[in-house]
């Protein structure tokens, strides 16, 4: 295969860096949900951990780069679960960190990044301009800007999943994995691509925040106005040029999913898994709800990548509609 | 320490007997909870399996000896979850499998056990109804009785978890444990004493189903009448003479605590840790919840030993009251 910007050695190596707290995490077969979706289904879980989602993986390399550095601070723009893990790995280690975020990011994820001790900066924006305005932090204070998905010990992190997933090859036939900025999609990619060629990647991204797919069929970046959908975690909308480079290498395919299918995946998560999931960490079986065909007979394993919910919102989610 | 009925060496050996997926669960901090709850909290995850509970650690060791020693079926009474993980070790050893339930049990578990290929009898009466027609049915047909807590193998099972956290010892003070029959409680116990002394073992019960509470603080067997909780995993009424011994030997502490409080205690997990616990697992925290000031500074581990819920149920239990 042609050369992504990751290494397999590497992210065998991160492995000794990254806290045991979010290694290893339990991958098995649930079986009460494989008559609604009419394949197998294994569950990737990414909740259990100080964090509740993966991303502690890739902070843990920033984390401890910055600290090898001699580096005192850093600055991310996050929907919140990158904000959360990089202020969780930065406290343990005498790092300054801020996170930008959209006012309207997730209420809980904000809650939890200032519990963590880092500076929240809010701005009147989506995810796009907190990006802008981290940026100008970082040059302003001269400091270490952490950009999800370009830098590439977030992308290293989420490939830890890989190698993961890459060991129990064999049993099993796709991931479905959510596709946000790239990190996860091309880490994990990486891996499997190199491991375990024979397991189809597939991404997932919300019909409303489509452009890092619809860049992935167009082979070239292509930027969307506005993104609408309550999967907050992947809700990008300007794709990076390298990232994109790595996914076409990676990936087998990436689709599209409406928030109806996001919101009937929360709830059989909920009901038949036990599971509470963010939206981001649906979307892998909405996929398999909107193309059962596809998906027929196959063992698909599906990343839960991230639990931080605002409760209002998740009860409204999951709660079933009143029959009249 | 006088001995219990368990031998480490031989817990140790059960790692390699028992299927992975259930090993090594996750272990992390919970910040989140701290603040309602005083004290600093951690959670052993159980529920991530294909069980969703810790019950399959104990049954690949009796499905695994059945299978060595030639024998083709199995018989148990369950509340549940003993029952689908008998199911779950024994399909793939080509065991017939028998459980016994009362036809009040949790559906979602009686569902699960159905699907897992094994023959379901009701009884129309409680667990301990559900014991004797067991026990009925092994002594007609001539097999293997499973007996909860009293065959060693359920508590060698349970007591991997003891490894686990005996691993980690040093960081956290007391391990919060549900009480029901015992095998959790003795199992840990004793791999705690004897490899962590210094941690405090605290086992759980309901007001409404307090036998082997009221047996560990009377030091000799106390039953009840009838047992009325919702934690149903843990709502036996005859404590096992052998078992309450090794509880005599291996707990520091049992306590009981009220309904509510293991309501509060499910919508704290919920809300502020992500996870679906059934009832019995909510137990630890409605401990902290009834005696703050005991735990107050303190360390606690608690057990999320299951998450097998009726949905109905579950949603009434974390639904907040309306405010009016």
């Amino acid at each position: 295969m042609q050369q992504t910007r990751l290494d397999t050695a590497r992210i065998r190596a991160a492995r000794t860096v990254i806290d045991p707290v979010f290694l290893d995490t339990p991958l098995y077969r649930c079986e009460a949900l494989e008559p609604v979706l009419g394949c197998t289904v294994s569950i990737k879980l990414e909740t259990a951990n100080p964090v509740r989602s993966f991303k502690g993986r890739g902070t843990e390399l920033v984390a401890s780069g910055l600290a090898a550095a001699g580096e005192r601070a850093a600055v991310c723009a996050s929907a919140g679960n990158l904000g959360q893990a990089l202020a969780w790995s930065a406290r343990g280690r005498g790092l300054d960190v801020t996170v930008v975020a959209s006012r309207f990011a997730t209420a809980a994820k904000l809650d939890r990044i200032r519990a963590l001790g880092a500076r929240l900066e809010l701005v009147d924006g989506d995810h796009e301009l907190a990006r802008e305005r981290a940026a100008a932090i970082a040059r302003r204070d001269g400091i270490r800007l952490v950009e999800d998905s370009l830098d590439v010990e977030t992308c290293e992190g989420a490939a830890t999943i890989g190698l993961e997933l890459a060991a129990r090859a064999g049993s099993f036939d796709t991931v479905l994995i959510a596709l946000g900025g790239g990190a996860m999609a091309t880490g994990i990619g990486h891996v499997l691509k190199e491991l375990a060629p024979g397991v189809e990647v597939v991404c997932v991204q919300p019909l409303g925040a489509p452009a890092l797919t619809r860049s992935f069929h167009q082979r070239r970046v292509v930027t969307t106005e506005s993104a609408d959908t309550i999967a907050d975690g992947v809700a990008g909308r300007y794709p990076i040029p390298a990232v994109l480079d790595d996914l076409l290498l990676v990936a087998d395919d990436a689709v599209l999913v409406q928030e109806r299918s996001i919101i009937t995946a929360l709830r059989l998560l909920l009901d038949h898994a036990g599971l509470v999931a963010e939206p981001s960490a649906a979307l892998g079986l909405a996929a398999v709800l909107e193309a059962p065909e596809r998906f027929a007979g196959r063992h698909v394993v599906t990343i839960i990548c991230g639990s931080n919910v605002d409760m209002p919102a998740y009860r409204r989610w999951v709660t079933p509609a009143p029959t009249s």
